[in-house]
């Protein structure tokens, strides 16, 4: 029996187990931010190797990058952000509460208005036809609606002044475009290849929220691929259906996955095509990983305000122009959300009628991977603590001496380790261990001297 | 034959493989900042993995953390970052230039006087006496010395007030404490343990150089390692020991490496003890690690300021205290410097009277460990490419058709792999392919069914 949660056992189970704790808590937090505690920084961390192994690393198409979080800030006037990437904000003038504008209408609306991308003057005559209220204090006394930049902004040197106000990366997808050219060259790649980068990001949100879903500073793992003009499409089917066999392959239940093509009227002006791939977070259907063919835009817009031609020559057809891009975004903490929502489970133990909390993680990234338990501490610490130094460069272990058995085991199901190895009485004798199996329970008998051979076909297969 | 080269030769040859480009080049560049490009951020990952094993993952007495770079501003006043993170900075009031008062000095005396922590008044007294002139124009006619916080400055929501100013953290280590006692709750971890964290961290400084050594924006590999206080200095000695050794296994060279340790006088106030780790860069010894007895310095800190209690409970004694701390603190562009420089050298081919570069870096963490190159583009591709999809799942390979093969051999050896798999026209035949390494030149004729294992105990050993 699966039981699905609510956001808010998810985020007290990552408190619990030290997956995620409230950012700077002892001070009373830092609104909406949140640190990686030991096991979360373990699994963030394997989600995002497998990420890079399967787009990059392992992937003969594609090569990786690390540009700076702070980029010269013509960037991202070229890139529309300094003039384009804002919210229309409103305060109440009674009780000085703050709100996006559209989202005041989309609430309003229950939903049946979607006032995304309207211009001030349109969201301006929406709230003063429908006579909108303050959701807070219930006034109608709006200041004049402006845009917000979301943008975090600061100054690079010692003199604040406008020449070298700086900006932190919203996303570092433009840190590729800034780089093709000399990747290009270095790599000597040919079209198609791609750029797969993996970083921090930040954006001031006025709303940020649903736990880690989206937070102000957040990290992204990002591929922009180089394609001939007119193959673009075929590339954006091509990486939709990959990264779709990537969620299914951590594990990810394909009917908690939807696609969402943006219909024609909403592309942005520069896409040709954009799929949101949406997964069923615990308040619903909601974006995981966005799939956009961005055409020669971003590529273009920097080549005129950098002045540098950044157009690839085809060796074969000896002609110049701007590739076409497919980008495939998708952010660290959105995944580490859905894969431990999908993963987390509560089950009745037959045996024992009681209630067992389980983690049904993919076992390739689990915190831990295997459990080294010796059954009675005084008699079996020794052994155990050898056998886990043993393990630990072949395995990503953990050592438990605390409490009964029962109890362990009971705690390492619930963060998702796959296999739990207890040293007990016959081990000194028989050489050999116990290998419990984390989702059956059932328990292997293993001479120990195949022990890691054991543990190695169990979590390759 | 090993030549040393200049730091400008070692920035060239970053530049030329794909290592590491100017920031923001097509922007004319961003100050000192500094892109990773395909090469540099597998060999960057490859170090920080191994990093993370060695103090983390692999370590039986430490766990790992992931914080914020955005922390609550109270964070840095407790730490003493808001009050005493400064630079004393003084400008020529002819030419506009700007410099530290404390280098100006340094400079001056040729290095014969230390002004590092002096105050206003004795660094205004000893220009005022030496009648030191501005390096750039000669005149002598400075402004008063002023103090510039070295942390960059942000604001977090939408209105720019005092309230909501925040910081880049300008280093990882504040982290860590914050979450001292979530994390030792929820591990359940007793003294003596470590935590680490991997990240980026900002400062704003004045005068930024030598290459990726000294940046506003890089990257710390920290480990807080909390002792029972009184035995905080034999752990001292244990981690800069095994620090040492750490470096020693990634290839460096001992005789590169001194130990400067921090005379009494110029400690910290709160530090009983510091060394730091010098490597011999190309403009000479320079800090590569610093690794520092902290006491209970920031713990006690925080504790004040959040109101707070951070003890820790001895389950044996019962006892509540603040543990002592020690802190291994390593840069990962100055690792990555470092390794790259013990690493590159030129030397004479014998058979064919020829230079070569060659990269003779650790097997472990060269950015590619293999390379597949067709003897034949035409006859061999095919095979080749069906090859280097096979190994891509077992090693860190490359594949390359491009130029004739011995052009081919002098790439692979100067961006360090250690393996060159050539596909030949006996291949086919045969069923097998010659593995040529890196620094010797010997050639193995290898069957194909055994390649893997042999790549394998190659990498291995």
């Amino acid at each position: 029996m699966i039981l699905s949660q609510t956001l808010e056992q998810l985020a007290n189970y990552c408190k619990q187990y030290g997956f995620v704790f409230p950012g700077s808590e002892i001070y009373g937090g830092l609104a909406n931010s949140w640190d990686y505690g030991p096991l979360g920084v373990q699994l963030k961390n394997n989600l995002k190797q497998t990420w890079w192994e399967s787009f990059v690393a392992n992937n003969p198409m594609n090569v990786g990058l690390d540009s700076g979080i702070l980029l010269h800030s013509d960037t991202w006037v070229a890139s529309g952000h300094v003039n384009g990437f804002q919210d229309p904000l409103l305060d109440c003038r009674v009780c000085k509460s703050r709100f996006r504008a559209d989202k005041l209408i989309e609430t309003h609306s229950k939903g049946t208005v979607d006032a995304d991308g309207w211009s001030i003057s349109e969201l301006t005559e929406y709230i003063q036809i429908h006579k909108l209220k303050c959701p807070v204090c219930g006034n109608m006394d709006f200041t004049e609606i402006r845009k917000f930049n979301l943008m975090f902004e600061t100054h690079m040197g010692v003199i604040e002044d406008q020449k070298n106000t700086i900006y932190l990366r919203p996303e570092t997808a433009q840190g590729i475009f800034l780089n093709f050219k000399n990747i290009q060259r270095t790599s000597r790649k040919k079209l198609p290849f791609g750029i797969g980068q993996i970083g921090k990001a930040f954006r001031n949100e006025i709303t940020p929220g649903n736990f880690v879903f989206r937070t102000r500073e957040f990290e992204q793992m990002e591929l922009e691929f180089f394609t001939v003009p007119g193959t673009e499409l075929d590339w954006f089917a091509y990486w939709k259906d990959f990264s779709r066999r990537f969620l299914i392959g951590l594990g990810i239940q394909e009917d908690h996955l939807k696609f969402y093509d943006h219909p024609q009227e909403k592309l942005s002006f520069y896409s040709n095509a954009t799929t949101d791939i949406l997964y069923q977070f615990p308040w619903g259907f909601d974006e995981l990983w966005g799939i956009a063919s961005r055409t020669d835009y971003d590529l273009k817009q920097h080549q005129k305000h950098s002045g540098e031609s950044l157009e690839y020559l085809d060796p074969e057809t000896n002609e110049k122009f701007l590739p076409y891009v497919i980008e495939p975004s998708l952010g660290v903490e959105r995944l580490f959300l859905a894969v431990l929502n999908d993963a987390l489970t509560e089950e009745m133990v037959p045996a024992t009628n009681e209630m067992r909390t389980l983690l049904k993680i993919d076992k390739r990234i689990a915190p831990y991977q295997v459990a080294i338990l010796p059954l009675i501490k005084k008699q079996h610490q020794e052994f155990s603590l050898d056998l886990y130094q043993t393990l630990l460069s072949k395995v990503n272990a953990v050592y438990d001496d605390t409490g009964n058995i029962g109890r362990r085991y009971r705690r390492q199901d619930a963060i998702g380790t796959p296999f739990c190895v207890t040293v007990d009485g016959a081990t000194l004798e028989e050489k050999s261990v116990t290998v419990r199996h984390r989702d059956t329970m059932v328990q292997d008998r293993v001479p120990i001297r195949e022990l890691a051979d054991y543990l190695n076909d169990q979590l390759k297969g």
